[in-house]
């Protein structure tokens, strides 16, 4: 077999491993799945690199000391896998994450004997998510968030603006984006504490100090560059998606008080820089393949440099759930799908790049608020709540408007392969009360 | 002597260097100053750390390994001065910063004759900056601009509101700011490409793909983070400056036309994110404490976490030089000083990291362009031609309402003292033509 049939292979929906919960018609994590991330374990508190595998995480470090797995182009030295971040494997290269991908692809067939038969090896190779520590699987040299649904860019300035034009005339034209702040892009399960920031309260006249009140999320995606561009070098929209290593979940929690008053005239800031929360595990592109959909008919035509022939949407389940604080059970508050947005990852990376920008290996691009075109299908509270107009109830009683201490946000996304699931994981954060 | 009154040694006005040209009183690097950058030479390809002084630039790493200079908490293992960038420098501490500059400003005294009359190490130990070249002195992990000059808010908004009510309201309240791109922050003498973009023409529906028509200049300073805060713990205002290693040129190249259509709701994005240039040597914040004034009068007297006893202004003059392309001779174009600032630099971090925002060691944080009282002292092309209707007349009998082609832009900043200057060098770059 050649290496794109190799590849192909990787997708095969009837294939199936030897760790058995990764074959659970409903776990994130099948042999068709096999997404990158850092962990660590109370055995070996070294961070290293691993692949999310059923209940499992593949330590890959273990399978290259072992002669199991090579790393093309990765020359002598330490392991690539023996790292705080995946930035140096990622460097090497899609043919090397290629590589990677169907070595362990293979290694992990229910028919391939080779570890699974060798329970020394297997001991050390394979730990069991619930032991491991989960960290930050990129070191992200900087984050830019779009804000790419039409439905979402829709609701919001209905509510701010004019329902009647609620698209401002740049919209249809430009991947609307803006440069985040990557210091505070934490991993799923750090908590999240509400920011303290100025609030410019109605009846009064000057701001007034204090803690969020309107604290909300926003339901994104994020993807991972894979290969940067250099300085003045754009990257075209036709090639876009060959700098993409992969995709995560990505909570841009907002501070909707503190953005109202602060955002004009250069944007969100203080009310966004506080957290982002990633999910751990980077599902590549090549896992998302078999799920790959049209996009929304971009009307009007986008401008040359915007042209992609083919489909770049992703068929992405998502949806947030809220666990108040001291309930048992989360709710599910919005159901909604990736395939709804307007602008497509690559039209992003093509417009960001186009002024001659550089990007770098590492680098995070959330795609901003994922919304559907239905009311429960909205992908932040300001949407779901209408500013807090029409409150979430909740199954113990309760009700929201906003986030408050102690809740637990959750978001969950999945691709629904026959048989199996490309999934990602959830991207988890409880908030803590604002510093006093 | 104890350290503080050695410290205070390092200002005193009468020292004179044994490098001569340091002594002239127009030369920005007398021995009061001893900036900090990161410089290779034709002998020495090795990127390492440097202190400019007179002509010549201070190899650290050389009087280190000669016993000269010991650097307090650096350790074992190589020397914290053979790096890319000062970034390992700068996290050992205010306390290893103030040792370093104590030493060599003994050692560089006119006086002292350790150095000054060891001529074989004298010949290793000091490069002609000419024979150098310079680099970007910091890994730069995030980038802030702030927008803290209000003759500059005014002159914007006046422009393009309402003459009347040219400061909105946010304004008086919020050292105002947004995320920068921090990949596309350049040395100076580093060239600079007009960035193409989408226009919006006013006698067209649709906006247009090109080269950008208005491309500007922001006469800025920006300060380096030397010592970072945890995500949820803000810096107070009080605390601030102790946070702060020192100040560099900043030239935010802006794209007025791009900027006019992609900025809202979200801000600046393309029209900022090809380049922005700063200059090679961080003059310490200890090296401008002589020239410490108030900032003006804050009326309304900012919210509590933003207020702060003492002076937090500095008189650095500033000087925007154009030459244009084939001209002998650059004219200056502006002149104006940073202690019109409003903002200062302790409040712009307090509020940066008010909401629990994290900052890193080499955070670069722009101060906004910095614009006088007089229209001789604004600091972009866009308000001394106020938006291209009064153009340049320059001395070539040429007239420039933006930058053209093959200009050579060219920031320039220094504090005057009695007989010497603690100045910062120039902040260059030369446009060149659009890719097509």
């Amino acid at each position: 077999m050649n290496a794109s049939s190799d590849l192909q292979a990787t997708l095969d929906a009837s294939r199936k491993s030897w760790v058995e919960s990764a074959n659970d018609p409903s776990c994130d994590f099948s042999i068709q799945n096999l997404p990158f991330g850092i962990f660590s374990d109370g055995l070996n508190a070294t961070r290293r690199a691993g692949v999310a595998l059923g209940d499992c995480i593949v330590d890959l470090a273990a399978l290259e000391s072992a002669g199991l797995l090579t790393v093309p182009s990765s020359g002598a030295g330490d392991s690539v896998f023996v790292r705080d971040a995946l930035n140096d494997f990622i460097a090497l290269g899609r043919d090397a994450w290629r590589s990677v991908r169907i070595q362990l692809s293979k290694l992990l067939s229910r028919d391939n004997p080779v570890l699974r038969d060798d329970a020394e090896l297997r001991s050390r190779a394979l730990i069991r998510q619930g032991d491991a520590a989960l960290h930050l699987p990129v070191q992200i040299p900087g984050y830019t968030d779009f804000y790419s649904s039409k439905e979402h860019a829709t609701n919001v300035g209905s509510m701010f603006r004019d329902p009647k034009n609620a698209l401002l005339p740049n919209w249809l034209e430009i991947p609307i984006g803006y440069n985040g702040r990557a210091s505070s892009v934490v991993v799923s399960g750090t908590p999240v504490r509400r920011p303290n920031g100025q609030l410019k309260l109605p009846d009064q006249e000057r701001p007034v100090f204090g803690a969020c009140r309107k604290l909300d999320i926003e339901l994104e995606t994020g993807f991972i560059v894979g290969r940067g561009n250099a300085l003045g070098e754009p990257i075209p929209c036709e090639q876009a998606e060959d700098h993409i290593f992969g995709m995560v979940l990505l909570n841009d929690w907002s501070a909707r008080d503190i953005q109202q008053w602060e955002y004009v005239p250069l944007g969100p800031f203080n009310s966004k820089g506080f957290a982002t929360t990633i999910s751990p595990w980077i599902v590549t592109l090549d896992a998302l393949e078999p799920f790959r959909v049209a996009q929304p008919v971009q009307d009007p035509q986008p401008l040359d440099y915007l042209r992609q022939g083919g489909e770049h949407g992703f068929d992405i389940s998502l949806e947030v759930l809220l666990k108040p604080k001291g309930a048992k059970e989360a709710t599910t508050i919005s159901r909604t799908n990736f395939r709804h947005m307007y602008w497509t990852m690559a039209q992003q990376l093509a417009h960001h790049t186009v002024s001659g920008c550089n990007t770098r290996v590492g680098d995070l691009m959330g795609s901003g608020t994922i919304s559907g075109p239905t009311g429960d299908s909205f992908g932040s509270l300001l949407e779901l709540t209408w500013n807090g107009k029409n409150p979430l109830q909740l199954p113990d009683g309760s009700t929201r408007a906003f986030i408050e201490d102690g809740d637990e946000l959750t978001l969950a996304g999945w691709c629904q392969g026959d048989g199996y699931r490309v999934g990602f994981g959830t991207c988890v954060g409880e908030i803590v009360p604002a510093q006093r």
